[in-house]
């Protein structure tokens, strides 16, 4: 069930994808899909190994006021990371650069469960929310790898504060300041 | 001799490890060295597996004005990552991601060979410029890992002139605007 679930999150997203076409490929019931897992939402973790639930931390970023939303991105990102969930964090990004179908899966996580609802909830206009929300992925995910994976120093070291103070700017001006939005006018 | 230098290189860094110490640890002649490999520096290149000679695309981003330097170091990442070098870019990414060596190696030569040198030329204090430049190392990686990774899109088909303008102000910021810097106050 897994197998037939990681495909068709890769393939067709997570929107795209549906319990009854997983069950299908995997020769089951959907209701024995539904016993394992009980919601899409679960299953898709699972398929993702996702090492945590941005249920579990989402609703703190979206309480925030509008203009501490960058700031309160940066503090989830490094309350999750710091704590006991790294080991696992840190595997599924080591599978998403070794294998093609983890970069899919991650990839669509994080766009799915992640960026479209935080981005969802400011106030810019629809069409420009894709592109705020891959900026924003571009300084979170190079946070990661920089203070986590690479450990460069003093940002590996640094006291969240100030890695908040210092890189929450960036976040809050890719989701709600001026910026030029990278676009998709390559030949 | 490569595995000596990688070794020697990990641990004491850059700067700290010398052919002569090298040569020793791999039971040669230090001239054997310089005779295969030249300089240090090329040593340290082909350790590393390097896939471009920082020497070649760093003095385009030293000959920026100081106020546009940000955007000709974006400028550059996007030239080596989207011309033929990105395949020997990947697996050096790959690599540091799967061995701590590996990361610790990259990190080095990113600091040594890149970072150092482009902050090292900007009017700021020289005790911002380690946590200036890993704030700018934050970004550009994590725009690689988005851009060429993770393909995340629009970010991954955008013009290359789209992303310098969405993402060049941001390294400008880190190296010469306005940033409260990470320190490394975490107890």
């Amino acid at each position: 069930m897994l197998a037939a679930a990681r495909t068709a999150f890769a393939e067709r997203g997570y929107d795209g994808a549906s319990i009854r076409a997983i069950a299908g490929a995997a020769g089951v019931d959907p209701a024995l899909v539904h016993h394992y897992f009980g919601t899409k939402d679960a299953l898709f973790l699972a398929a993702v190994e996702a090492p945590a639930d941005p249920d579990d931390f989402l609703p703190e970023v979206l309480a925030a006021p509008p203009d501490r939303r960058g700031a309160a991105v940066v503090g989830v990102v490094l309350r999750v990371w710091d704590g006991p969930t790294r080991p696992a964090a840190l595997a599924l990004v080591r599978s998403a650069v070794n294998h093609e179908w983890s970069a899919t899966l991650l990839r669509e996580f994080v766009l799915a469960k992640v960026i479209r609802r935080v981005v969802g909830t400011m106030d810019v206009p629809v069409e420009e929310r894709e592109a705020r929300g891959a900026l924003v992925a571009s300084q979170v995910v190079g946070l990661v790898m920089t203070r986590y994976v690479l450990r460069l120093e003093p940002l590996a070291s640094a006291s969240p504060a100030s890695v908040v103070a210092a890189i929450g700017p960036t976040v809050q001006r890719y989701l709600t300041g001026e910026v030029v939005l990278p676009g998709s006018d390559r030949p």
